[in-house]
């Protein structure tokens, strides 16, 4: 007998018989006499509904309202799912957020969870009542409801596995599993058996949308053993998220992520002087804008030099306001802004061990006359950014050039 | 300055326009300094959708789960309109049942409210701050959200202003106030200026559809003028319920009531002996049907007699049942049924006072060929039950003889 979480997403409890074959999944779990905690998000189409209804009526929106809105959609399915399971004979109940409690930080629309109060639902599961939890919500410590943003019914389950020290945590998606690389533009890509928590995190956090990355984080730090596999096939297929020793072959190069949500700004001759880094990124830090790499010449004469940095596409704009109006204690002379690019990124814990990998990915991009703008590095993974209209063909060479096409 | 709270109904709140524009009534109240709680339901059509949901699931479900499925538009819409109105500079925010809290008995799907915790709110509202309430909604002693059965958003307003001792409370819908008599069969039908809280009792258990019936109810014992008025056009009309002793000239019929979800049951040759009613009314009670209107024939021999009784047409079915398993303690000879039969009441407190009242009701019915199946009466009420086919003609015959019909 095991204690698991499984967590249910969007497309998974989209319409009345979907949410009916998701209790099936549940049952069959039971039926193999598991105690289950299942996290469900809202049903899919109703988060935008409910977030275009808030944004309509103003789009500079109270975040505590917002939260109390949008967190109406997984109160919904987890009531609904709660109901299906007991037609089925499965004794099952739903939980709220602030009936657990699942008590977050007050930073309403993407708040952290801080604690979740185990006893309640241990002692539910003991006697063999399915706990059905909304996902995405928690309360501020004022008694409010919050969100923990897109994605984050992951986060909840993940965190509801480490609370209930279950003994693993499956999630449900309309994916079979973790992917070499992006399977809508590269044919080859292969399903990963197994992935490290390390690579997980670097892949989520470069653009592979699979998991929110804050719940693979929170699996990493717990050692929740993590599954990802289809809600529709769910017979098949999986990944199983775990600890870097429990992978006995490491390749040098486990996957190739990309995201096009990026936007470049470079800075021209700005004075090559101690203190200079501070005077740009401490106003962008203060603004909330997200500055992900940075390269900075050497400077030729010993006076001037350029520095590039990348954001988000979203913060282009903000981003240039900050440094515009910091330019007097900066002191560029010229500011070049370009969102046609993006990053794409290697990732692998085996490259610790295996030398000359970054190598063969500027190798491989060089023989496509792929320029890179800009490179960026980790123990794990190698990113660089490029023209946008070079992905397609970038990722592909590169998932043959680490050997991951599929035979 | 006074206290108020505003109620405001599905159609009110239909879509984002016309969230838009509740802010702004609201803010006109604001504006005239007053304290501010408003309560409002779910978008029209929203808990249709989450009932049909359920239903679809199992028609069995728990009744714990419908209402947290359910109670989930009014927290929408409570979350919408404090988004509205912080947006035209309102301070505002949403309280939902749990967070007040809005205690209620365990009763799912129909609890009563038992306490509403007033301090937190009056604190916010001397601050100048709306409190918006999601209606229909509350928490059992157990944690669970409970809801107030259809209407009781009314029943949420009513005891808030009870709570809060409001000055007054607006109960805004898509009519203009209370009418003599349903203005979609008589045309003639006049608004009333005024209705005592006991008229309004009846009316509304009698059928007319404005207010909830246990809104009337809590108004009457805790003495809350409430106004009725509405949302299309909040300068207009209104009808004001109060004490009977505000009414200065007491007309001997107020308004005229039907509700055409009647259906007879009828017992042929009872034993005309004590002991008889309770053997009946009884396994009804027992089973959670509920018995209207009751007539009982004078025996002829002394032996045997006929006993006829109206329930709901939902309920008729199941009356059968119990009065079929009841039979060999009762020892009827036959059971009659009829569901084509309709209840028609004429309601006014000046009737205690007007002897002959009841008689104008069977001469005009009489004049009309319309035949009297039960009668039922009270102090300030008289019922009648009538063939359904006859409804309009009778209610239209009612009112001009009463002298209720606009110039």
């Amino acid at each position: 007998m095991a204690k698991i979480v499984m967590k249910f997403g969007g497309t998974s409890v989209a319409d009345v018989a979907r949410i009916r074959n998701v209790a099936l999944l549940v049952k069959r779990e039971v039926d193999a006499g598991n105690q289950v905690a299942v996290v469900v998000s809202a049903m899919s189409g109703e988060t935008n509904k409910l977030v275009a209804w808030t944004r309509e009526i103003s789009p500079l929106h109270d975040a505590r309202e917002y939260d109390t809105v949008v967190a109406a959609g997984e109160q919904i399915t987890a009531g609904l799912l709660a109901v299906a399971l007991n037609a089925i004979e499965v004794p099952a109940r739903s939980w709220l957020g602030w009936q657990i409690p699942i008590r977050t930080s007050a930073m309403h629309g993407s708040a952290r969870i801080v604690d979740i109060e185990p006893d309640l639902l241990n002692e539910r599961l003991a006697q063999g009542q399915v706990a059905v939890v909304a996902g995405f919500q928690g309360i501020a410590p004022d008694n409010r409801i919050t969100t923990l943003g897109r994605g984050g019914s992951d986060t909840s389950a993940v965190a509801l596995a480490a609370a209930l020290k279950a003994d693993r945590c499956d999630i449900y998606t309309d994916v079979d599993g973790v992917y070499t690389c992006d399977p809508r533009i590269v044919a080859k890509a292969r399903r990963l058996q197994k992935i490290a928590f390390e690579e997980m995190l670097e892949l989520a956090s470069l653009g592979a949308k699979v998991l929110q990355t804050r719940s693979v984080e929170m699996a990493m730090v717990h050692r929740v053993p993590v599954r990802v596999l289809s809600t529709f096939d769910a017979d098949n297929g999986g990944t199983l998220l775990c600890d870097e020793d429990d992978i006995v072959e490491k390749n040098p190069v486990t996957g190739i992520a990309y995201t096009r949500d990026e936007a470049k700004i470079t800075l021209l001759k700005i004075p090559d002087q101690p203190g200079i880094a501070a005077s740009i990124f401490g106003p962008l830090a203060e603004a909330g804008v997200n500055v992900d790499m940075i390269v900075q010449n050497v400077s030729e004469d010993g006076r001037r030099t350029d520095l590039t940095f990348t954001t988000t596409r979203s913060e282009l704009d903000r981003a240039i306001d900050v440094i515009r109006k910091a330019a007097p204690q900066i002191g560029y002379k010229d500011l070049i802004s370009d969102n046609n690019v993006a990053k794409v990124s290697i990732i692998g814990i085996g490259m610790r061990a295996h030398p000359g990998v970054a190598q063969t990915m500027f190798k491989t991009l060089a023989e496509k006359g792929i320029n890179i703008q800009v490179i960026s590095t980790s123990e794990i993974k190698v990113s660089v950014l490029i023209l946008e209209d070079y992905v397609e063909l970038a990722v592909r060479a590169l998932h043959s050039a680490y050997g991951l096409d599929a035979a």
